[in-house]
């Protein structure tokens, strides 16, 4: 049995050990930038937990980890050109420390680097895991269009953000540990499983990145509150509120989402104080919950040794228990 | 023996067959307007008679064949985004159509797309043509940000300049005859033999659209002369008759191209007048002749019965002594 500080160390110490370096350093710099950030190195971290989960070697795991985790960090590098974000992880964002045409090419060579380093792990499976990557990969850029479009949009249902959430973030949560169920060589049965134990966190995951956003402590949360009501994303929470509002209610929710983008201490309170009058906070969290405990039946479904998942279990928890 | 003709309409019909589809329609919209918009077909119909060359199934190889003409359009969709150009092939660019937003992710998915038409290609060879698409598709990445450093800097050598075109438009043409040879089970030193000739093939092209864009026939070239030029596009032809020039066609030179980027006639006539001084045209054309005689040595050296190397060297001559 291994440990997830133990995981995250072993990877962190991978890529620090890696060269991203390259000629011209306008496009390889941002590269070693952004992947020396470190962060909570989720994706390749779950990767390895499925691959350790079915008895696999995880050694042999590491590269194709290493790959989602490049793949994760050019959606990254792209999105916030889409975002024009100044900061990410506390540090300037590609796009604003370099340019936008810098991260436009930086990240395009990220993207194909995640691929390159797909065709080096094991000929047994690197054909499975260059499928899934690529699967994956289409229905991330799916999702992140879908939100893009929710912006102009006035008419967003539930079912949609959830179905854009799902391929924006849970997808590849699913794929990653799928991927370290294919290195590990498990069962069609035991891959399905864990890829669906992921779509369920990441929806744990990212709906709770909807509360923290509104109902974070600022202190452990590490950001301002209400950057998505600023933002005018029309979160679970925000859509939920538009459909039990009243019609006054319902109005200044359309009105105040309708202003241009930007912080505004008077329109956050009143949004967050129709958000309370609705009670959609507990709302958000009973579905949240509810994805955290189907991720549960998806762990306990799967056909191996119950002490092998309580790792998983414990991440799981982790996820759901997290303050920030 | 096949037609380059017949090869081009092939090409055309599995393309205009193939569904771009999916949802939501903002990011595969535009990749069937542009994938549908035709052009040479340079790169398809080269690797197809790489793999006829060596006696290769040329169905087998049309799906490696249309993954690069994806990921050649890939590349255009994003160069417009940082080139902010409204026109492509007479059409509207789809930066200009939709949104550079919607340009970069569609791109994306494009790239992704190229990669996964690999997938589909016979597993016998789907590893080495993956590999030749994710080394080429850095080496693209690599000739574009040269191309964009070199906007900004005044002291580019001819070298410099050499290996920006061989990164950003030769390395294609050498890697999609190669992916063809691989597919045709080729010895590896005749995938050495057709890689150069097509490296000495792009130089010959890349060179002659840089004599062209200073020279061309209006009504043939479809499009006004000096367009380089209106973009301080620092050229083989422009850094050469920078080399040559005395101090006072040097400094007009160097201050014309640090002007804002925009049509000038008079900026046009007087650079032009420098180059015929120093007869820049006939140097570039020499070069380009050279580059041209390489690769026709580069088919020479090829192990295979001459007759089967005619409709490449066809191809070859048409490309030299084509007018647009």
């Amino acid at each position: 049995m291994i440990e997830v500080e133990q995981v995250q160390k072993s990877i962190n110490d991978y890529i620090d050990n890696q060269s991203f370096e390259g000629k011209p350093a306008e496009l390889y710099a941002p590269i070693e930038y952004i992947l020396r950030q470190g962060g909570k190195r989720m994706r390749p971290t779950l990767c390895l937990l499925a691959c350790d989960l079915f008895n696999g070697n995880i050694d042999d795991c590491m590269v194709p980890a290493v790959a989602t985790e490049i793949f994760h960090n050019f959606t990254l590098v792209h999105d916030d050109i889409m975002d024009q974000a100044p900061l990410r992880r506390g540090m300037e964002t590609v796009y604003h420390k370099w340019s936008s045409d810098i991260a436009l090419l930086s990240g395009d060579t990220m993207l194909i680097k995640a691929f390159q380093y797909v065709l080096n792990t094991k000929k047994d499976y690197s054909y499975e895991v260059f499928a899934e990557l690529c699967k994956v990969a289409l229905e991330v850029c799916e999702g992140q269009q879908f939100d893009l479009n929710f912006e102009t949009l006035d008419n967003v249902t539930l079912e949609e953000y959830l179905e854009m959430i799902r391929l924006k973030t849970a997808v590849l949560l699913g794929s990653v540990l799928k991927i370290g169920a294919i290195v590990a060589g498990a069962s069609q049965e035991n891959q399905k499983a864990i890829y669906d134990f992921g779509i369920n966190l990441g929806m744990t995951f990212q709906l709770q990145d909807d509360i923290f956003d509104c109902y974070g402590d600022v202190k452990i949360f590490g950001k301002m509150t209400g950057g998505d009501i600023s933002d005018n994303k029309k979160t679970y929470l925000y859509l939920k509120a538009l459909e039990l509002a009243n019609d006054d209610d319902k109005k200044i929710l359309l009105d105040l989402f309708r202003m241009p983008k930007g912080r505004d201490e008077k329109k956050i309170e009143t949004i967050l104080n129709i958000y309370d009058k609705y009670n959609v906070k507990n709302i958000v969290t009973k579905l949240m919950t509810e994805y955290y405990e189907n991720s549960l039946q998806n762990l306990n479904s799967i056909d191996i040794e119950e002490e092998r998942k309580q790792i998983l279990r414990e991440y799981a928890e982790y996820l759901y228990i997290r303050n920030k």
